[in-house]
């Protein structure tokens, strides 16, 4: 693709957290008052938190999810056993406070904003919701990119904004929610075109496809797939915003910008399931440090969901069997990830204790 | 063993929750806003939850943590690479607040409480303190029973006044942790003698044992298991109080009689650790419908704990290589025990939310 603004170009323009201090957390971790690495995954992720943060008694302060709604075109392929209208109905059913993320965000001590990102409705003004719709929808990429260029653009600065918003009120951890009828389809290209992988591994039943369902999808998918060939130089290397442009969704685009984004602000970023972790796909394609703000939350039961992990070489903190997305996946991490970091800025040592280490 | 108490006879009969409401339960958790199943985990603990409270909108009021300490005879048999002394200089950690268990309980606002079951010391009087110990230690069960029948009978009454002394201020969930060095060994013996699996699979490395520690241990608890050969009716169903009062602790006899009580008085019980899980082993053998008011926290990397949740037909929430105890693995779980309530009890249906349901 050409270039993008200076806005956006900053954007994209990412440094990995600095290793100076690596050695220093470690021995932090490993004077607590516990026997070493007996709290197994938590004291890789406080490790985690402390570079990122560049301190061995990191904060989480004011954690954040942040819920992108948008529309796909292509659910008019028949992908999905649910009407597209669900996307609207589930945005007001957010702003009522009844869906599991509202009830997982209340519980966790979550902030939670809604963002419409590209609905295929109208909504009334409400709080909780920032309504900024690029279009109502995307376009069905089964037969033409599902965004333009200019789409693509927008949806990544506002992305971008939503967290720099939450970032300047304080949030320093924040997780990405999803909600969009058709955007597993979405994902599962994205993940093609960008893993490689065979589109079997890439496709699932995400709410609720049968057999015959998900062999439709499959095969929509894959035509969908043939009408774009891939581009990009070296000729074997997809362009990843290019490819968002085609097979994404709104939404995705949005939270694209915003892992980006909150990668640059150094906050700890939390990682869904399925289409949270496409998004994440693509940004770390386009900046690969913003995996190093990344905490994983879970492996989703999605079909895809494992083997995206494994590409990113991320280890999830839960094996639930969860498969909703909405975010619900980092919302039920983030007291394990605040746990992490509060062992490591609250524990004694042994010294400060006067507890006898080993003989 | 002899008739016990009238009162802690009546600890001993335990009626299972009633099945009656298991399909209004399920019906209730599938018109959730969500794909069916889609909560994984959460939706078999939200089941249990509302089957224990006999209710669609249970509510975990006022979670509680009792961390129980106690010190093991068998620690001169050279099982442990720490000295006694860490035990009480860890429940002086506790009162203190600088251990992990009460970092998760803060974190996770978690009511704690700290009981000297048996410790081999003397604490100054505070607060979080509750100081009845049957003794000064356990006695060395390499030579003799670890503890007589008439402390067995205290300790099994004093960790249930625990519980009741809890739920009588509002509590519902509670969580049983413990502190005691040279407890894996009293956990392994239990576990032999009450599962008959081959002594190795029990035997663990518990806090930092090494290869040559490892066989020290194990050859010790031969020696002791052989010295105190099972006795019970039918001969080959070892009398689970016997075995405790012979190879257990203070504070695992106590973490038995406050399972027994917080199953009798219908509370959610969080299953922690090896430690946790020995002393149900043993109430459950006393009185299997404890198990049904159980959810498992978490499989730790102690050697051991797997198999003994197999033998109990657990399915733990986390996974997290924790082998630490204090009851840590249990503190972590109760957000997403609340969590998994807190969905049943608060999220919209379909028809409350206009949302479509599948076509």
């Amino acid at each position: 693709m050409t270039a993008f603004s200076p806005l956006l170009a900053e954007l994209f323009d990412i440094a990995a957290p600095s290793t100076a201090m690596d050695a220093a957390l470690q021995h932090a971790i490993d004077i607590k008052t516990k026997p070493p690495g007996s709290l197994g995954a938590l004291e890789r992720v406080a490790h985690r938190i402390g570079r990122i943060q560049q301190s061995a008694t990191p904060e989480l302060t004011r954690p954040a999810m942040l819920v992108f709604a948008g529309d796909h075109g292509v659910v008019a392929a028949g992908v999905s056993p649910y009407p597209q209208a669900v996307t609207a109905q589930m945005v007001l059913n957010f702003l009522r406070g009844g869906a599991a993320i509202n009830v997982f965000c209340r519980a966790g001590g979550i902030e939670m904003e809604v963002i419409n990102a590209g609905v295929a409705a109208d909504f009334p003004a409400h709080a909780s919701l920032v309504d900024i719709p690029v279009a109502r929808g995307t376009q069905n990429f089964v037969d033409v990119p599902a965004m333009t260029r200019e789409q693509l653009e927008t949806a990544l600065a506002a992305g971008a904004a939503r967290v720099v918003a939450h970032a300047s009120r304080g949030t320093r951890m924040v997780g990405f929610g999803e909600m969009g009828i058709g955007n597993t389809s979405a994902a599962a290209c994205l993940m093609q075109r960008l893993t490689g992988r065979p589109l079997a591994d890439c496709v699932g039943r995400g709410t609720g496809v049968d057999d015959a369902g998900l062999a439709r999808k499959t095969a929509v998918l894959e035509r969908a797939l043939a009408a774009h060939p891939a581009t990009g130089a070296p000729p074997d290397t997809p362009d990843p915003l290019e490819t968002l442009a085609t097979f994404g969704g709104f939404e995705i685009a949005m939270m694209t910008g915003a892992y980006l984004a909150a990668a640059k602000l150094g906050l700890v970023i939390v990682v869904d399931g399925f289409i949270s972790t496409s998004a994440l796909l693509v940004a770390a394609r386009v900046a690969p440090a913003v995996l190093d703000y990344c905490v994983y939350a879970h492996a989703s039961d999605e079909t895809g969901h494992r083997a995206m992990l494994e590409a990113l070489g991320a280890e999830p903190l839960l094996h639930l069997g969860l498969r909703l997305g909405e975010g619900t996946g980092a919302a039920l991490a983030m007291p394990l990830i605040q746990a992490a970091a509060a062992f490591l800025r609250e524990m004694a040592t042994f010294e400060g204790a006067g507890v006898s280490d080993r003989e």
